[in-house]
């Protein structure tokens, strides 16, 4: 008998980690099946599923509203035909975007030009300049299957041999560490300074840099997050300017990962500046992929898989490659280019879709600053528990110390401690967290990552509360 | 100053070619610029781009109408408040199936389980065993965006080093060797016999084992396309038990490339019969992966990116390793999931939408057989080409002979002669059809691959003969 066995395959794949959908949540997932089919009787001390482990605002349970506008124009999108057959129920601005977008790309059934439609990267280009006030190439630009799918393309064409590193933020999102074991690259931690705001620092990545050189390992990129996953965290412009010149000295490229770039609870204190606009304001050569995304800011349009990057310094040729290697798969989801089109182009003032607009951007905006707020400062008066308020992004990621004896048990049980925790916290709660472990962090230290998104926050976090109690208690106290 | 060069890149990379979007598709997309940009001054010998270099049935110029079904569906999806807001619009079924739907997916802007919505999946899965009469596990299914993302997964999987094989069909869809060349794997060519109706041959694909096996290479896999691509040929039974009791002999994986299932012009002489039904049927513990897609058939709803596979005899283990590496890039769009579901799950008599369904697909499938028999017959007329009457898929493969003097000037141009033919046509008369060294061909042989896609099959087929008489004769005749 012939059977295929996990040795016969590609060996890179079988180190491929990725928490944020591991372990966790699978067992989550197992618990959401059991409510669903055994009723009452499912015999778990909660009633439902958090499912805090990932940023997905419109799951069920979290039910994020989507804005109504993508949504409009998306249904026309589908069945043109319903501008005529149900006109009183679409805004004006609606229909004569659905009628121009039409107009562009035909059908959403159709295959189009492989870097997206053209029409909607020229929107996306100056969405762009319109942000930075220097100019954007559409030709330029990818639009592409959520960031994610961008990010992982990058990556896997700048990894020339094994001995290919790239930079990467310690704690990072764990696309990175997935997508370098994936293609046999080398991963080059960097840590963020958990005391100043988990704030970057060039000395550190010069140090991570130069260490990796004495290992014999070639830098050939650096990955920023921000705001970053999973702190939140905001990088000021003179930091940025650091970046840059440091990534030019050692010849980086730069990966910008800016998804949450509208995500921002401060923004008086913590502003975002794009990567784009401090190399242009520096005059700086240096190569640069910024990465955006639908399925964040506001909008939460994670199943769509929509997103853009935009290249620059990249030269021709480099593109014409990008371009190729696009093409094999063909295009990116229209359902994915067609929020795009609606994140880079909004309605405007005095169109009749912007009074909603407005107030559901803005009641979704204060909603999650506001869940931020209280989670934090809740989390802070936790015995162990210390969480950096965070400025940005979805999550936060307190730190937490343990009882001794939790840790001794938790090796018993062949696990992390924090993953040990987060079990916990599961198998009580019903809330999905994920451990540090999988984003990393120093040697003896703890953390977790929850997302802000849950509506009912002082349900949720006194879970989280009355669970650490009795955890730590139950443990012989700290 | 830093840039960025090509060599610093994974050379991989370098390797990869993917004709159906390569140079020909390129010259067409300038010249639809310049038809656009240009209005009546535009100075070429044609009015239209006609992209026949690709599958793409929806696209602007080809038509082929959307099924309404699919898209209202889709439409109530978006913007579920549709069913109340304009609920005379919509037959009682779209709405009962998007309510169903709604209640298993909840919004379509968040991400769905990676592997594919449990429901949906569930859905294929009986789909399967009514087509084939055997069972089928839902576990064992992954959603995709379009099958190419599923075939690249796989061979991905199945190369663990630059001496790993796998046996391709030539001529073949590009996106085999594409994949092969970014991924650092070898392709094992097997010729199909175009004598023959370009049969696949059991004892023509152990030779080219034997001959890879010499060379030290170890074959991994087997691509069938069945019914193929370019060449619609479909396979018989006999042949298929054959190829199946060789995979099993050499230890091969099958990979059953199936997306052009329902595109059958003669189902009483040349009828579709699945590998799953085959392994099934003798019993064989074979490994297949077997894909399916929303982009073919009569849906032709490429651009929403829907598809899936099936594992047969894939132990849990590599499952869960699949699991994994989808789990990394979040899921498949749901508006590609949705278009599973509609493709497995269409009305049925007795429904309100199942006569226009029947009346729509009725007509496209009609169409596609016509126009297929109508271009072969009258391809075949022209001196020097010969053109399989293709009883499935998309497309045709006809041969060409060459006029002397053609080669002659193709090689000074530095083109291959069919790529210097096809250029000649694309100039000459907006068609853009692929040559066949983006397929593969027997050395000194010429083809070229174009869809039997555009609705006005008289004028087209008209523009192909006058070329292809005034080539010939340009060149001193045959």
């Amino acid at each position: 008998m012939h059977t295929l066995t996990v040795d016969a395959l590609n060996p890179a794949f079988l180190n491929v980690q990725y928490a944020v959908r591991g372990e966790l949540a699978i067992r989550a997932e197992e618990y959401r099946v059991q409510l669903k089919t055994a009723g009452d009787n499912h015999g778990l001390p909660f009633n439902r599923v958090i499912s805090s482990n990932i940023g997905n605002p419109q799951q069920t349970g979290l039910d994020q509203p989507p804005i109504t506008f993508v949504r409009q124009v998306a249904a026309l999108m589908e069945w043109p035909v319903l501008a005529e057959l149900a006109k009183d129920v679409f805004p004006a601005d609606v229909i004569a975007r659905a009628k121009e977008l039409q107009a562009e790309i035909g059908s959403v059934g159709a295959y189009s030009h492989s870097q997206g439609v053209p029409f909607i990267r020229n929107n996306v280009a100056n969405f762009i300049q319109e942000r930075d006030g220097y100019p954007s190439n559409p030709n330029h630009i990818f639009l592409t299957a959520g960031a994610s799918a961008g990010v992982t393309l990058l990556i896997s064409m700048l990894i020339s041999n094994p001995r290919s590193g790239i930079l990467i933020p310690i704690p990072q999102y764990p696309l990175y560490t997935a997508t370098l074991a994936a293609n046999s690259g080398v991963g080059i931690p960097y840590h963020l300074d958990e005391d100043a705001e988990w704030a970057t620092s060039a000395p550190d990545i010069e140090a991570a840099i130069e260490g990796a050189v004495r290992e014999g390992i070639t830098p050939k990129a650096l990955v920023v997050i921000n705001p970053g996953n999973p702190t939140g965290a905001l990088l000021d412009e003179a930091t940025m300017q650091n970046v840059v010149r440091l990534c030019e000295r050692y010849g980086l490229v730069l990966l910008a990962d800016e998804v949450y770039q509208t995500n921002l609870h401060s923004r008086s204190t913590h502003p975002f500046t794009s990567f784009k606009k401090v190399v242009r304001a520096l005059g700086s050569s240096l190569p640069l992929v910024s990465f955006h995304s639908i399925s964040k800011g506001v909008m939460g349009e994670c199943g769509r898989r929509g997103g853009y990057f935009e290249c620059t310094n990249i030269s021709d040729d480099i593109i014409a490659l990008i371009y190729k290697l696009v093409s094999v798969l063909l295009c990116p989801p229209l359902s994915g280019q067609i929020g795009v089109d609606c994140m880079v182009r909004p309605p405007r003032q005095g169109d009749a879709s912007y009074a909603l607009w407005k107030q559901e951007t803005d009641t979704t905006h204060a909603a999650l600053a506001q869940r931020t707020k209280t989670m934090s400062a809740r989390l802070n008066e936790l015995p162990g528990v210390s969480c950096v308020d965070s400025p940005g992004a979805l999550y936060l990621y307190p730190r937490i110390r343990l009882p001794d004896a939790a840790i001794e048990a938790a090796r018993k049980a062949g696990k992390e401690p924090d993953t040990f925790y987060a079990l916990g916290l599961l198998e009580d709660t019903g809330i999905c967290v994920i451990p540090g472990s999988g984003f990393g962090q120093k040697e003896g230290q703890y953390h977790y990552r929850l997302t802000c998104l849950c509506p009912g926050v002082d349900e949720y976090v006194g879970a989280l509360e009355r669970f650490h109690r009795k955890f730590v208690e139950r443990y012989g106290g700290l």
